[in-house]
């Protein structure tokens, strides 16, 4: 119950849609309302008796000493940040969770070998500055900063990520690198945000890898023109073209067992009477196999331009009038490799989840991959590192319903606690 | 070339996109743009000599009183706002030309039997308020005041035209109303917006009437999930089914004969990982023939429920792996019948063509269509109408590039000019 209060007070901050008993979440990244959940995490770790680092992107490191201290800490990591209409176990169960490991280890008077610590990474959503998992990827030396730095938000599309932590105070002087912030490990609780668990009535899902993925923009570039004097065959109309491209993206994906989706589309000049010349697009590609995620590029590479140029790709035309060609812009904005975890900490949530489940556990823990992209895919490149899953209801995420039981919460987070413990004796 | 001028002067106000010597323009109905160049029509066409009146809507009406002042006058009429990415003739053309006239009498002492007028209608464009010719349309008694009052701007959807015409200092006392102010006739100069008159050579355009068209809201409804942890066929995917939607109706209108467009779409909640749960977009539907648009109205309440169920309408699906059923609200917005203008005007604007392009005329003048409405649709509903088209290069309008020839500006407004004066007499 501690641990649920503290998620219900910390989502005080960032109320989105309402929906049942509690609100969903709307706390963009470097918002006012992450502000406030920062320095309640600040506060509340420090009063716990750690020491807290801010980097260049915003992490924000909290460290328990441990008996020894001349390793690095293992560390719980995940994200306060949510989806513009969230909900308030994404990422916020993880980091929350890691606070209540360092109340359980602070209140038994327990000591671990090595410190351990709770970070919580900036903008993992990628929901406002598009990039997901942007600062753990700037941390493991895979995005450079000014990248990151420079990313702008999506609406209104005006400031840059940089100046916003600038303004909420979160940018720290500590560089944002695995160097000056080493991890011996990174263990994450996260609610499963698909349906698994839930349906084969499983309790932990114990996480051995997270698949591949890549974002891209898409730019189509028709004409402006009158809706009502323009015939079919004289318009180049940017979102009829956009239309068939969304389309084709999903029949690429069923054909190739892959995911297509696109979540942002604007167009321009916007007025009902003017056929749009212009349509800028997302596209999240994803798959278990890397493999399947470069050949879906390759499709998207060579069939886009054929629909954008009026040639038919797959029928796309469909029984519409052919109209005048287009042009098209891909650009990729974002690659995620599929990724496999480290067996050492894979076995920490095996034992453990079998551990504290007890006789019947055999039927309660299953191995999984992850269909999110979660900070622990860029901790993996820098330390080792698993995670835990835990059932959500119906599978939802990223939508104000998402909904974890408070034992389900409680079990992860003592699967989190003792898979750390259990590591840092390893 | 004074004409010119006065065209050049007022488009200081609300330039936009820049297109070779002369920018586009970008003066959105009852923007501080708009409200510059219409201080400018009242305080010129009160130097004319006219009298002006403002009405409930904006409309700005200036008299030029006649030898007689018992009968109503003959008003030039057309509008001042541009689309977002417009040009400096759609509508401003018609208005200056109408000036132009006021000049010419003063400059030649001419005294017109009955009174003469120019009218500046407000919100032609329905670009920013989305009801097209709205104000004519309140004026002539087809559409409630308060229903245009309470008009929602698209973007950002905040202010209504009642706030807005307040803000300028454009809401009148004066009814918005027929009755109020009554007319003998109206005649609007117009570009094509078209390619008819430069593809076939001609000069003068002689409009007989407009086609038909309807505009609507539709608004699909899904659910919010996330992009890496939802199978596709676990999604109800508001901007895939939207796509479907788009297409569906391009084939609809080849099949049928008509023209089919969206201009606007709006997703919500606008992230890259998120499938969009919600999707609103505009529809613009057009043909010559009332039944053609009425045909088209009840396929498309036939089919996009269909579509939005996940039923395979004319293999809409395509390929696509088929998700859970999502909801669809078809909202008409506005609705024009087809127009036919009067013989009276007709006439009129066909003699002063052949008088003023002599021997060759019939060479250069055609009757013709308008495929875009215009506020003489609703003025056609309570007095004698019609209008005179000028070529525009390729055809092009609503757009920054569009553009029109001085010699053809000049012909027009001559033709214009011409053409009141004989209705006048007549
Ligand atoms: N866990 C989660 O929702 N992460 C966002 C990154 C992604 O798009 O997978
Ligand atoms: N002339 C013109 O562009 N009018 C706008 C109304 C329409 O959509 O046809």
């Amino acid at each position: 119950s501690r641990l649920m209060e503290d998620i219900h007070h910390t989502c005080q901050w960032g109320t989105g849609e309402r929906w049942g008993e509690h609100t969903g979440m709307s706390r963009l990244a470097l918002s006012d309302a992450d502000k406030a959940a920062r320095d309640w995490f600040v506060s509340t770790t420090e009063a716990l008796g750690c020491k807290v680092t801010i980097d260049a992107m915003g992490n924000t490191f909290a460290v328990r000493p441990g008996l020894r201290n001349d390793k690095p800490p293992t560390f719980v990591g995940s994200h306060l940040d949510t989806q513009p209409t969230g909900g308030r176990y994404d990422g916020i169960l993880g980091v929350i969770a890691g606070v209540e490991m360092l109340r359980v280890l602070a209140d038994n008077w327990t000591e671990t070998e090595y410190p351990v610590g709770v970070v919580n990474w900036t903008n993992e959503e990628g929901a406002r500055f598009p990039k997901s998992m942007v600062s753990s990827g700037v941390w493991a030396g895979d995005i450079a900063v000014e990248t990151a730095h420079n990313l702008r938000e999506v609406h209104p599309g005006t400031a840059t990520m940089a100046e916003e932590l600038k303004r909420i105070g979160y940018l720290g002087e500590t560089p944002a690198s695995h160097k000056a912030i080493p991890m011996a490990g990174h263990f994450e609780l996260h609610i499963e945000q698909g349906p698994l668990l839930e349906m084969s009535n499983k309790k932990i899902g114990v996480v051995t890898g997270v698949q591949a993925y890549k974002w891209f923009t898409i730019n189509v570039k028709g004409r402006d023109t009158h809706t009502g004097t323009t015939d079919l065959k004289s318009r180049a109309d940017a979102l009829l073209t956009a239309s068939k491209m969304i389309l084709h993206s999903h029949r690429l994906a069923t054909a190739n067992c892959a995911l297509a989706s696109t979540g942002i589309l604007h167009l321009k000049p916007g007025s009902t009477n003017t056929v749009p010349g212009s349509v800028s697009f997302s596209l999240d590609i994803r798959s278990p196999k890397d493999e399947t995620v470069a050949k879906m590029t390759q499709l998207i590479n060579r069939d886009f331009p054929k629909i954008a140029a009026g040639q038919d790709v797959l029928d796309s035309n469909l029984g519409c009038t052919p109209g005048l060609p287009l042009s098209v812009e891909i650009v990729e904005d974002f690659s995620s490799p599929a990724t496999n975890f480290h067996p050492d900490c894979i076995t920490s949530v095996r034992q453990s989840a079998h551990a504290i489940l007890g006789p019947e556990s055999h039927n309660l823990v299953i191995e999984m991959t992850s269909g999110a992209g979660h900070d622990s895919v860029y901790a993996s490149k820098r330390c080792p590192t698993s995670m835990i899953f835990v059932p959500c209801r119906e599978g939802v995420s990223h939508n104000p319903r998402e909904f974890c039981k408070e034992e389900d919460c409680a079990m992860g987070a003592q699967v989190l606690l003792a898979s750390v413990v259990r590591f840092d004796r390893m």
